[in-house]
């Protein structure tokens, strides 16, 4: 059904994923990709359970259609709701943000006290804390919905004071509880590393899920024998169902000038 | 093909539109009223001119089918860029929310010094300053983008410092150019009042167009021949594009028992 030479699927609810589409082109440059970044429906994190289901499962279908080999949920609230289901659904193998961080969370940490944050239905569904206790169940772990973080960042915020006060509001309740890690759950929380580094202070280690996840995918690749081992002509196709110059400026930004991208209303 | 006894269709992306049910319904109490509140694809306000047009058509054919004799578009952002168009694509009345806010501040401003916030797609459609420029050519109007207010209110910081700060910063430069009227172009931002009255100082009118805009649907009823006299069961339908328990909460606070909720995916 599949073969090495077919892309690699990724997708997001907007430009968030660009992050993780960052780490996977650095940990396997020979691989194509094609992503779907659904900005006309972003964000996802305040909406419903089913809705989010709804929307990756289309998104799913349509990456598999463009002949994705594996698909990686680069978004952590289509994660926390939809991985298991999809995973049931379609006959490929599908990565998702969630796992990636919490593995790296478990090996990082000291004190056993862990912090979560993410977009409220993320930090709802729970899943990150269920995955953490499920691997260890002696740790402590503080979850925190952060739900302003993401419009900060797409106002360009990330060096301001408004932030930091938010910051520090969001956060004091992971700081009281003497975490000594803390996973960002948000493809755009990576943009606020600096704010929350200084408000956390530099004894707590942030995980940034995107690095462990392509990791996790050059292995899953290798297992199924679809790893691609030459590639003269690396194309990256980005799908947007909606148009922002935003996406790709930031995009420009982190991957050259190698990056086409179409236009896809759902 | 439209009659009395049909009710009036009201759309909004999200929660915003309740103000504008609120008021409709004050004004006209013996109408029912079908809303569609697009909650999976809220916010418009950051999305393209195209997307936000093709949602809202989507919407208006939905009403229609309903058996809306009127659409009110509640939404600041849909009516900015989608109402002409819609306009010449229905058979039935179509009102926008900006032609009612314009009315207010021309006959409210003294210094002929206007200001407008709203959504960055609303404010980058110039859509309130060219209504307001056509009709008074003299006007000076200052516009700004709030993209944080939207966001903010849903937290429910509609008290805290943050949003005091974050208003001082989007607010100066109105401020500063000595406006003695302020358009308040999101039906989000009427929650925010008392905030954006202290920044402005209590020599600035703010102007929520809900009110205004209930007046011009009972004239345009009244003018087609569709005002209905007498009604011994009315009802609120409600159809949302996704669950909300907030959407919930905020109408039986605002409407009282009567509203009905389904959802209906889009």
């Amino acid at each position: 059904m599949s073969n090495k030479t077919l892309p690699i699927g990724i997708f997001d609810s907007g430009v968030g994923g660009l992050t993780v589409v960052a780490e996977v082109i650095k940990e396997l440059p020979l691989e194509d990709v094609v992503y779907f970044g659904d900005i006309a429906r972003t964000p996802y994190g305040s909406k419903s359970k089913e809705t989010v289901i709804k929307f990756s499962r289309e998104i799913t279908h349509f990456l598999v259609d463009q002949g994705a080999k594996l698909i990686i949920i680069a978004c952590n609230t289509a994660s926390s709701v939809a991985l298991d289901l999809l995973k049931g659904e379609f006959d490929r193998p599908i990565i998702g943000v969630i796992q990636a961080g919490v593995s790296t969370a478990l090996q990082v940490t000291r004190n056993n006290r862990v912090g979560v944050i993410g977009t409220s239905t993320t930090i709802v569904s729970g899943s990150y804390v269920n995955e953490l206790k499920r691997l260890n169940p002696n740790l402590t772990v503080i979850s925190q919905a952060c739900p302003l973080f993401v419009p900060l960042v797409e106002e360009g915020w990330v060096n301001h004071k408004v932030t930091t006060l938010v910051a520090e509001e969001y956060l004091s309740p992971l700081k009281d509880n003497k975490i000594d890690t803390l996973i960002l759950g948000c493809t755009h929380y990576p943009f606020l590393k600096p704010i929350i580094q200084k408000v956390l202070g530099e004894g707590v280690v942030l995980v940034n899920s995107a690095t462990e996840m392509a990791r996790i995918t050059r292995k899953t690749l290798k297992e199924e024998g679809l790893l691609r081992e030459e590639n003269s002509d690396v194309t990256y196709k980005f799908y947007l169902s909606d148009t922002s110059a935003n996406f790709i400026k930031l995009g420009e930004r982190l991957l050259g000038e190698k990056m086409r991208v179409i236009t896809q209303r759902m």
